[in-house]
């Protein structure tokens, strides 16, 4: 009354702690297994290799098994091609259909390991010819040719990286209690360092940026070409404009004094750039001579502002539509090899679910809620720091200035 | 080289600290005043009547102090007719609009005082014939008469209620050491007390609703009619329906259990509803047979699913359009009596923003900073319980039925 | 069936919302008022006085609400001298004592109005000979003369400040939405300023300045002249001393890496100091060599450490006695005009029990429930500062020594 | 340049981490290994063991590695005698001693290998005979045998267990978004089971307990036998006498109501405990008829209320010194099974330094910061539950009564 089957990972299964969370999994979900083959990489450098026998209760407890073990890096031994069914209608998916994890992917088609373009989680692989795509359930067409189960497919989870930088020495943290100024500046030594081997850096801010007073600071690393990305709302644009035409944000002045007319420069600030057309017209026409948003358009830089049902207007950039923004910020976030999230559980959440587990990221915020959640929704990847954004962007623009030398990137 | 003019405030000045707030905003701005007239409700319940004569530095100061002390109820003594600018563009205001409070507004328009429609904060005031209305920014067509200025405009301040009820004795309270079971006693009586007198109850909710397991209290809540309107996300209905379907919320299942699939359901219980067309047929299909969702469906009632990037899918019914969502909620909301807001801080800030001030509004939240920010963006008549969601509605259901002696609402 | 008296008030009384919080009071405990005489001061320079009749229910209702009212600096209009009642034994208070708040308080004895010493909340005022003194009930002595009810006994509430301070224009404010960098210049701006008039200042500190990395510039505040009492617990200097000694702070370096040795040099700082006898001889046989408390005991500033049962050790100069404690605090904290509550929710909550409402308080904690309890608990002058002391003390101190050209206070 | 020794490790290496976290241990130091010997417990019940080679830089850095490993169960191949060195003085420690985890430890004395009494964190291990006991610091006396160094001494950190129990399945869970009354079902069985099975509980309370309405849940549980043990401070006992008095807790009646009089039934409270000499006298007097307070004397159980700087009086029975209290708390919690930490910050992670890592910990509070902080500090078998404690307590009461059967425990 039982099913069985060998299965294989290959790695560094135990410093990693893979084969621990695999043996762990497999007794958790109430199955068996027999190691019958455990060669151990002896020194650091060299892999490990481990062949087990997986026993469930039936095929169906077997298959939710190998379902949990894939997604670890574990493969079936005798491996044979990926299966593949058609979608029966548009967003409609096969039964059984594979979900991806953000670790790199692979697939035997035809005999042939192939990459999975687009690492992201919580979607579907899609086979076109001799490629694959991770696919979102909303761009799932009737007909796509969609994997199910997990015969022929393998991911391969990040390694712990033992370089001593910041990434490397801090997994999973969410404490306030660290030397917040140090960190500052490791931080700044990884932005510098990243934009040196010409890596992208996206940012992912929230309005609190403008509210705290930092968006001198954020413009400022956009305008030394630090940032190559920016992911946000209206409302953080919205502050942004309305503080360069009016000195205030939400009708505060950069004081932090509640000033006269509260909530209609807000609403001004929207209105001049609608009589514009858009943010770049206002700029070019000289409404606008710095900040965020200038700092983005001037440097050609490619920016998403998301819609959400808070906003006034919104700005005629904003694009109201969840489903096409998303897309937009998947599109904008190719390439990016580190994030920094700033005070917005709404986009870090969102972008989270967008990149591939191997992309840096750092989000800081003073509610650890926001870095917790992150991680509970998939990005494990996450570095949390719960502090100020308020104080953290200036001192970060400083630090990167002293590690840049200044110098500007081109 | 000053300017000045004539106010008068009339109503319970006193203990609703009106005349208090009105003379420390004038003071606070750098204005001057002399009281001319005063007389003062002897008794609690005598209104009382100032008059007194406001200087500022120079015409645009006193502009400025005009309009705060009118979003207090202050109106100029000498009043005359609103002034009104015709809208240069679509969504372009005029120079000096009106920004609307959540009170109560009426405007002079050919000597009579009419009442404002929609009583909404931060919006323009747009006359249409003889009569009035509050349209956001975005609803600004191209020629639309707008008013301008404070003159002939005059607000109606809630007045703290005497009476011991609930929203009586609580006022802008956030602290989590509260009796909780008593609290919510009193809520379930006014919830009670509401329906009792034909009112209507509008339910603004996240999706912890549902992961914290009080789902089923909230669907008894919807069918035993207590509530009218239901506001919330793609998240709070493919997690209710995916409990229906496979019993678990983003892959945990009612015991807590992580359960092997993981976000798989999620994503089946957005393709099963795709499948069927909308959540209304699969309901019908007999695909969904309980929940939050089945339970508006099958009392009628009305709600908005609102879009956002953090959406899988999404469900057909959500509004994926932030702009058609935010309309489609101020819509829903017509009417609404009292909102009780559970463990969202963008639907409940959205939600604050639609509602007048006269609203009883409830915002329950596990973070405290939910409420702090509700109350900070204009919706300064909530009431913030810092409590568990997943605790709260079910015991609220429970004190409900208790205090509603069972007796379902027709 | 009723009781009534007559009150008055004087002062600024509607725009510090005296006046009102004090009908809202009688109104909301269910008393009658009738306003006899009102003279509004016409001009905001201008004091104004109010006469009142008040009707209770029955004696007992007229004195619950004449506490209340007391408190608000209401008094009865024939004034009697206060009534006295010997303390019936140590630590046992008279029925119907009076309880202090934390306003500058005075008496009637004798038919002379005579100020009562050492103003702090929830104490009783013992009346020795022709002077009062508040009393904490741990001091009460068996025969001790205390007030009892509120004849004869006078409150003056702090007005709010006009003048464009810091502390003037943010009240009871708990955000993190402000602009951070600007407000800690504005607080170092206060901070020189209160120094230049020869003010003395409190640094009531958690450990986590040292675990943040903000040892250093609390240690150069201390050197340069601008802390006059440090109030804290153990924790902080042994976490100050490990740093001295060994470079780490709860075995955490510098860098926030957590090192070997872990818990063990935590232990060994303690140890040294017993060892040595005391701090002070540590210092002097030239262990310690630098640090917090090394500018504490070179500078010859007062401190007081606190014992707590979290407590490891704890060093000599801890006081472990809670009662001592207390006192040891209250003694020290005598004749401070500004406290600087950083980073502990203990301490600052137990110091702002023991401040008069006059002293300028801040509270920095990335914790907005810190700021939330110790308001609710009654330090209602306390404005709450919600960011990271990690990043928010070297920023201060630098800023301080702009603002202070850099001049050591001598 | 190097250093060696062989080191072996033995139990369920691989399913509990142990092996993988040495490992990463050895490579974040710096360090190298070569494994020597491996045999896997090919199926879930069979033990695995580990002998490897161990490289240091030199014999300083061997040692730290040495140190962090036996942390972790890893012990020198050959074995011998643990080294002991005398104090030099009163809390006075000797170079390199062994600071003890919570876990529970054996030495090797005289060849044979005896248990760790008391064992608890950050303590020193004194031998005395043939037996060896945990120590803290403040009871170190000179001349104490005190053991340095990993040699001879190991630890056996627990298992993860496999039962699908409520302390099982939930592992350093910090989150808000569990199925709540689902969780507090599981927690009242397992409650009702460790009692069944006749083990100990105690309850380690704040203040709140009694603010947010749950001080009758508690008092039943008490009265029913569930509790063994009480464990908090003086505000506790008095809101919870105040309310047995007055029926308010800091001045705020049992609806939520801030009642006149405030403060001052609180010191009443105080001043009539003390009138009596004890809580114990006040009830025998008849003066206080139920409550938490009454209920624990009733029975007979056992309770520490330890003082701190935030009390008012204290009451006679508060452990003014902290010293004094944690040693009465650590008698106290002698034989407990489980820990039920319910809103106190202080007295929870007091509590945890003083717990063995097999005690069963659950950690209740509404900020999700006590939990984290509990764990950060070393207790890190605590499971958090993020809720209100005023829903939880007396739902817990319900369940535990269902559960049960409403048997009272004998």
């Amino acid at each position: 009354m039982s099913e069985i089957c060998d299965i294989e990972m290959e790695g560094h299964l135990i410093d990693s702690l893979i084969l621990t969370k695999a043996l762990d999994k497999i007794m958790d979900m109430g199955g068996e297994f027999e190691i019958k083959e455990f060669t151990v990489g002896k020194r650091k450098d060299e892999p490990s290799h481990v062949r087990l026998t997986l026993i469930g209760k039936d095929p169906a407890h077997l298959n939710q098994i190998l379902d949990e073990l894939n997604a670890l890096g574990a493969r079936l031994v005798d491996s044979e091609d990926v299966r593949l069914e058609p979608a029966p209608s548009d967003m409609v998916v096969p039964r059984g259909f594979y979900s991806t994890t953000n670790h790199p992917t692979y697939i035997r088609l035809r005999g042939t390991w192939i990459p999975v373009d687009g690492s992201r989680m919580d979607c579907l692989i899609v086979v076109s010819g001799s490629s694959a795509r991770c696919t979102p359930i909303h761009h799932i067409k009737k007909g796509d040719m969609v994997v199910v189960g997990t015969t022929g497919v393998k991911v391969v989870p990040p390694e712990r990286p033992r370089e001593k930088s910041f990434f490397g020495f801090m997994r999973n943290e969410v404490s306030s209690e660290r030397p917040s100024v140090e960190i500052v500046r490791q931080i700044a030594e990884e932005i510098v360092a990243t934009k040196g081997k010409g890596g992208r850096i996206a940012a992912i801010c929230g309005p609190a940026v403008v509210h705290t007073g930092a968006a001198p600071a954020l413009a400022q690393l956009i305008r030394d070409g630090y940032i190559d990305v920016l992911l946000s709302g209206n409302a953080l644009a919205v502050h942004d404009i309305e503080r360069q035409l009016f000195g205030t944000s939400l009708g505060m002045d950069m004081k932090g004094n509640v000033t006269s007319g509260g909530h209609r420069n807000h609403l001004y600030a929207i209105s001049e750039i609608i009589a514009s057309g858009s943010i770049e017209n206002a700029i070019n026409e000289g409404k606008i001579r710095g900040g965020i948003m200038y700092e983005c358009i001037k440097k050609g830089i490619p920016f998403v502002l998301a819609g959400s049902i808070r906003d006034d207007g919104p700005l005629p950039e904003v694009i109201t539509d969840t489903v096409k923004a998303k897309d937009a910020m998947a599109e904008a976030l190719k390439g990016v090899d580190m994030a920094l999230m700033m005070a917005t559980m709404l986009h870090s959440i969102a972008t989270g679910n967008l990149l591939p587990s191997y992309v840096k990221t750092l989000c800081v915020d003073i509610n650890p809620a926001t870095v917790t959640k992150l991680m509970d929704r998939g990005t494990a990847q996450a570095i949390g720091l719960v502090t100020d954004v308020g104080t953290f962007l200036p001192m970060l623009a400083e630090e990167i200035r002293k590690a840049g030398s200044g110098s500007r990137i081109q």
